[in-house]
């Protein structure tokens, strides 16, 4: 017996089964086949090793392959087997009084090739349909309980920049002082891994870098980069010291039960250059004139242009989110139990706010040889604002 | 400019991409397109953002969209590019003097279904081959720049068992004690991320758990599991306690510059009751009994089946590598910049040990209700015999 603090109530499991089921009937296909470890945990309340079949009509079936009697304790959902090879997956569905589906829905965007040739095969007469954007769509918009979890998520995330001045120390290495942030969040109940959609994309905990450091560009889809340990990962915190004078960059992600709070906070240890808290300044006032304008109907596209229009009016248009060619092109992303889901505040999203949507937004200006300032906080879509739920001060803090 | 302690000696680069090379030919492939980060790391010496085209005979072509600079500093290739989309790979490859490939391989066991749509439509006149099973057998043989890196991994590795009694204490969470180990790990360099090829598989360090905790099972591929934080994770440690007398597993991976050391020692505070320690030192015996008798041409599926038949006689049959009906059926894996590399110590594995192949070999057992004991070392094949890389002791740690 598995006792956990919390496992997702029966009621939200078949509320999100049902928005599902509205969806499918509205794209008209008959079922969807669930193998994504968080679209699994998602619909079904387990992140066991299985399947998960959710027809457009009726009770979904759980099939699962290790450890069954785990996902019985924590799943909601009523029709869980145990089942050894996928092969078995039609039989089993039509057991339950499941047809074989003419359109079967599959997560393209993630799925491996191999794996979708064998679905190919084992359901041969079902034409495959890509229901990625479905499930990214639904999950862009976060339930009563979700958006409770995240709140909870961000109060630890504020408890960890509040622990940071404890932990810092002139001279440490980026990654000694990373470690021991790492460790204060683990003891809070971090689960280590952040999760991304996006293929063959991965992230450590978030980018702790000091001074310059934080400048330096990456392969990861953010406006910091970082060197890292070593070429294999080339992003995040290295062996560089901390010094006096810098900006150092925490921009360090809690996970609490699967939901992800991402806030970024800048410290020092003594004072900063003028330039460096000008910029500062800027962004918090970038961050809100978003805050002033953004409601549910506005249009990410927009919003971004906005940002990109009042950084260039402060000067920052060669810096803001990064330097030089390859800076990116979004200010801000849908974040839940991944950390890139849907909106994206960037250039040419259509996709307008909701009510329930949770975007971190973080306007931030990169000042390569000096380092990065700027801010980022979870903020919740309401029926007239944004609201913060990261509430750690948004000054930089000199230590 | 980044300077790193290390990067991947050009000379490496090229006997790599020769024996690729070689292995294209032999079956009949023009070039291969490499796109998963580990990969690319291997062939190329960089983990930047792009992708890399080796053709079966003349240079390959490096091109990268993000980050180009530190791909050109990181990579020992002579022909990098920077390229803003895949559409311009056959335009760009011709470039270079290559053809376009009438047999393209790409790694179909881990490319996303959509990038592979994408991909037969840039390259419509290829036909796809996968050719992860040609880069899985070539990975799965180290050279001796690698043998010397994963040797340096398991010395820290060493390093992190060697802490642990200054690190655990009565009454603390599994959880907590994870992160100061990780914390003391990070100090020395440590990458964080532990890399997996096998589809949706996560670990996080590994697997630290106190007791009867660490025979929960899990949906990991593994003897052990672990409640872990919460059923999102649902493997590793949790929230349990630390308590005297009960052996507390420490299954935890070292990487170095993207190098695996994968290693599990038992600690206690206090004695253990003599049916563990028994059950340790029958794991042992069967450790000794595969070094004595393992050499390059023993076929690993033979090496699982003699550990299996030994570990029954010693009356561990049904709790040997698990408890219950879905205990793994492995005995043994390769290691190096993935956790799951070839070959498998497993079940009707055809695969003959080499020499230069570096397995982890972990025979245990698990009692439920009680915990886990055995062993784990990260193994080299040398001419005549295994060579244990980790060499903190193997015996039971009675603090």
């Amino acid at each position: 017996m598995i006792k956990y603090s919390r496992t997702t109530p029966e009621a939200e499991q078949q509320s999100r089964i049902l928005a599902l089921q509205q969806r499918l009937e509205k794209n008209d296909v008959d079922g969807v086949l669930i193998l994504q470890k968080v679209d699994m945990f998602y619909y079904s309340g387990t992140a066991q090793q299985g399947w998960l079949y959710i027809p457009v009509q009726g009770e979904p079936v759980l099939m699962i392959f290790k450890d069954f009697h785990r996902a019985r304790e924590e799943s909601g959902l009523q029709q869980v087997v145990c089942l050894v090879s996928p092969k078995e997956i039609p039989q089993t569905i039509a057991q339950f009084g499941c047809s074989i589906p003419k359109n079967l829905g599959l997560e393209l965007d993630v799925l491996s090739v191999n794996q979708y040739i064998l679905f190919q095969k084992i359901f041969s007469g079902s034409n495959m349909i890509d229901i990625s954007l479905q499930i990214r769509l639904q999950r862009a918009v976060k339930s009563d309980y979700e958006i409770d979890l995240m709140r909870k998520s961000s109060h630890m995330a504020d408890k960890v920049a509040a622990k940071v001045p404890d932990l810092i120390k002139e001279g440490m290495t980026e990654i000694e002082f990373a470690g021991l942030v790492e460790a204060y969040a683990r003891s809070l109940g971090h689960q280590g891994l952040v999760r991304m959609r996006m293929w063959d994309n991965d992230l450590f905990y978030g980018h702790i870098m000091a001074g310059p450091g934080a400048a330096v560009p990456s392969c990861f889809a953010s406006p910091t980069g970082g060197r890292g340990v070593n070429p294999s990962i080339a992003q995040g915190p290295g062996f560089d010291l901390i010094k006096r004078n810098e900006p150092i960059l925490v921009d360090y992600i809690f996970v609490l039960d699967g939901y992800i709070s991402d806030h970024t906070r800048i410290f020092s240890l003594g004072s900063l250059p003028d330039d460096l808290l000008k910029a500062h300044d800027a962004m918090l006032e970038i961050q809100d004139m978003v805050k002033q304008n953004a409601i549910p109907g506005s249009i990410t596209g927009d919003l971004y242009e906005m940002m990109i229009s009042m950084a260039e009016a402060k000067g920052y248009k060669d810096y803001f989110m990064g330097a030089g060619e390859r800076r990116i092109r979004f200010t801000g992303h849908g974040l839940g139990l991944e950390l890139d889901e849907f909106p994206f505040i960037a250039q040419g999203q259509k996709l307008a706010l909701e009510k329930g949507m949770i975007i971190a937004l973080e306007p931030k200006v990169v000042l390569p040889g000096k380092g990065v300032v700027g801010i980022e906080n979870s903020l919740l879509v309401t029926q007239n604002s944004l609201e913060s739920l990261t509430t750690f001060s948004d000054e930089i803090a000199i230590l």
